[in-house]
């Protein structure tokens, strides 16, 4: 179906919190397996974060898809005294197992904002259990980095010049295959590559690079180290000018001639710095030539550069970005909502004022103007009838265990989420949120969350 | 040699920056692959922290010895139009690479500073310039992790009460690799175990589990859900007693008898709710029975949870541990301090005031005082003769590319760590860092600086 899909890197199917596989146990030896949905959101925006960019979802099919329990991994788990009650049948389900479910879910590179599902998975109990902490690992990650990159590459393009960003944090990620994420992440929310060559590989992501600083301190000279760069790479050498005195460094690079391609400043003043090249640069005539900066790069220092007319041509930016430095986590959460028991709905939902969890099988319904602008959001039940200059956001993905979406290449991914971006007003979209963007709950589930509530309340007042 | 070691998950050969390579075709095609030492460090410790946590050698170590590029990888490199200049005999020699080359580095679970080399690796130059970028992402997360998850531990036992802590942050870490590279620093630094399953299988750490609101959720009522779990698990039923009402939760709790073994806690003011629901328990004589708390735990509200004596034995810390929230980066760098060109030792050196960069093959030597605490960290030469009183912190790792060095079982890296957190003075160890553990350069060190800086302004003065 999907020539996109991938095989995981490794077996992924213990990447699993123990009391998933405990609950599974458990609900089997009650022989209680009934069609449960759960629904992954994120209750509050991150700091800052005015809006989220969807990603992650294509790991979490390859991983659905390939679900299933090695010999090995079920020896271990039956060695761990937690489970010495659990009868053989158990451990036969899980040496079959298999994900047989449902899941709708919102595109890579939509627009999404806190309280909405981003995710719905239905099947039975201990198959939707058993998959929450990869769903959420996997979601929660992708989707942190690429609303994050999102916030980058919209301020290197503040002023309506196309500049690149560039992905340069493989260093600073948490871990290689972090490194790896982040760089799909990054390229999908809008940046032009990264230098993870893994990345490029696997994803089919524009791969950059150009040296270190150990390069240039290697020769001798920091001309020599020049020369020797050009000479292998004539037609792609951006030189890094900054190991020893910039204007230096820029004024060996005018030396090398006018084929360079590009200069890159990692430290100083970046105003200050590429302003002075700058002027070095087309004092010799060398106009062409461009400024790549980098080192410690966040969104508000780019937009700062980027008001002030510094001229920079692209940026590479890593740690901050990978990190979601000043937003490392997403909240994201996997919640029961409905069940189907004995052929009846039954409702799940939670009422305290602070976490509560809104009941039953959801959709989003955006709302566009004539323009394509979105305008609101409506969460609404499965069963609401959509209403009218409003579109639904989660779309089938996995049917009966069966994949039933063809998952575009990552550079439509990206397209797509460019022009979501396109549609969603200015006012939501600032680096610091002033007005949110609006969302309610349509009438239908607003009824059956109010009046679930009133069930409860009569119930507990008859105790 | 070491017992210990496994086979990477998958090949890492190109978790790389691409500028990596670009400098290795470099190095190739000017014929100028000199033996090289690159160290690796910290520059500054990050915010709150006072001590480093070594973790992530292991790791390191296996990819190294597994270091190869497959046909296909190289058929990927060809085919960039930034290597068309590239000869044959280049993709012949990386068709062929292997590290050859040498590695010395602190052990795990040693207790580090910042400037101190982690590891010093000496090969030809393009064998150590290819590994930067995976030593960096491996050895910076596990050791940023590492060193955070120490603070959480010291914190739960503050008031010198054994309280274990539990890693539960595997759907926050940063992807599913970073979920278990996390599991591993945080056990390797006193954590008591994990919730992550694939961790306790590949690194043999204990794995801990309960339930969750949704196993409750589940079930018509919160004493069914119970029994339901104590059915299955009678010698480990650990209740999550939060997912309606505390109190009546743990009433429930109490109704499912005293063979339970604990109740877990998690949400609400942790420390009036453990104190109600203790109360509970006593007056229902399960003075056994234990209370796990969680919820967004870190070392601070720990400490103020223990400091009031809340009356919890153990906490299972997610989020905050395992993203290392309030510093989510570790900024280690890798940088060429030696060359070895045609039998001369040409060394390498940074004289910029914020980013100096010491020159040499370096050692460092802590000095004990009587009672094996330590004193004062000495960065020097590797020449430098051991100073009296002093050990030496970096030892040989690989040789020749062949391991010499036996890796512990993780335990016994965890016990090392504990046995170096005692002997760091209580001064150095604080959550909020008051004193700077002493850190300098031995004479030898400081005259070959100075020695080179001289060199480099009388060699400006020339010019």
């Amino acid at each position: 179906m999907s020539e996109q899909l991938q095989q995981p890197l490794y077996s992924q199917s213990l990447i699993v919190d123990l009391y998933e596989l405990t609950m599974a146990a458990g609900y089997f030896e009650n022989n209680y397996n009934h069609l449960s949905t759960f629904e992954l959101f994120v209750r509050e925006m991150p700091a800052h974060r005015s809006f989220l960019v969807v990603a992650g979802l294509q790991q979490v099919i390859e991983y659905l898809l390939n679900l299933s329990f090695s010999e090995d991994q079920i020896t271990y788990l039956r060695a761990q005294p937690v489970f010495q009650h659990v009868t053989p049948e158990f451990w036969d389900y899980l040496a079959k197992f298999r994900f047989h479910g449902e899941v709708w879910a919102m595109p890579e590179g939509q627009i999404a904002f806190a309280r909405e599902p981003l995710l719905r998975v239905t099947a039975p109990i201990i198959e939707a259990q058993i998959i929450e902490t990869f769903l959420l690992s996997m979601i929660n990650f992708q989707t942190l980095i690429a609303s994050k990159a999102a916030r980058v590459v919209q301020a290197a393009q503040s002023d309506g010049v196309n500049r690149m960003v560039m992905e340069f944090g493989s260093r600073r990620a948490h871990g290689p295959e972090a490194s790896l994420l982040a760089a799909r992440a990054s390229y999908l929310a809008g940046c032009a590559g990264t230098s993870n060559v893994m990345a490029g590989m696997r994803y089919g992501i524009p791969i950059f690079g150009t040296a270190a600083h150990s390069w240039t301190m290697a020769f001798p000279t920091e001309l020599e180290a020049f020369k020797a760069y050009h000479k292998v790479f004539p037609e792609s050498t951006i030189l890094l000018i900054d190991t020893y005195d910039i204007e230096e460094g820029a004024r060996h690079a005018v030396e090398i001639g006018p084929q360079i391609k590009g200069v890159r400043i990692d430290s100083g003043d970046l105003l200050k710095e590429s302003r002075k090249v700058r002027r070095i640069l087309d004092e010799a005539g060398l106009q062409h030539v461009k400024i790549v900066v980098s080192g410690d790069l966040n969104e508000y220092k780019i937009a700062k550069l980027v008001a002030a007319g510094a001229p920079i041509d692209s940026f590479g930016v890593g740690t901050q970005m990978v990190t979601s430095e000043d937003a490392p986590s997403l909240g994201g959460i996997y919640k029961l909502v409905e069940q189907q028991i004995k052929g009846q709905v039954r409702y799940r939902a939670k009422f305290s004022r602070q976490k509560a969890t809104y009941p039953g099988k959801k959709q989003v319904f955006r709302k566009t103007d004539s323009n394509g602008h979105f305008v609101e959001d409506i969460i609404g039940l499965e069963i609401d009838e959509i209403p009218p200059g409003h579109f639904p956001l989660l779309v089938p993905i996995i049917q009966r265990g069966e994949l039933v979406y063809d998952f575009p290449p990552l550079p439509d991914v990206q397209k797509f989420f460019l022009q979501n971006l396109q549609r969603l007003p200015e006012k939501y979209k600032q680096l610091e949120p002033t007005e949110p963007y609006p969302v309610r709950c349509s009438t239908l589930l607003e009824n059956l969350f109010n009046q679930l509530k009133q069930q409860e309340l009569e119930l507990e007042s008859q105790e």
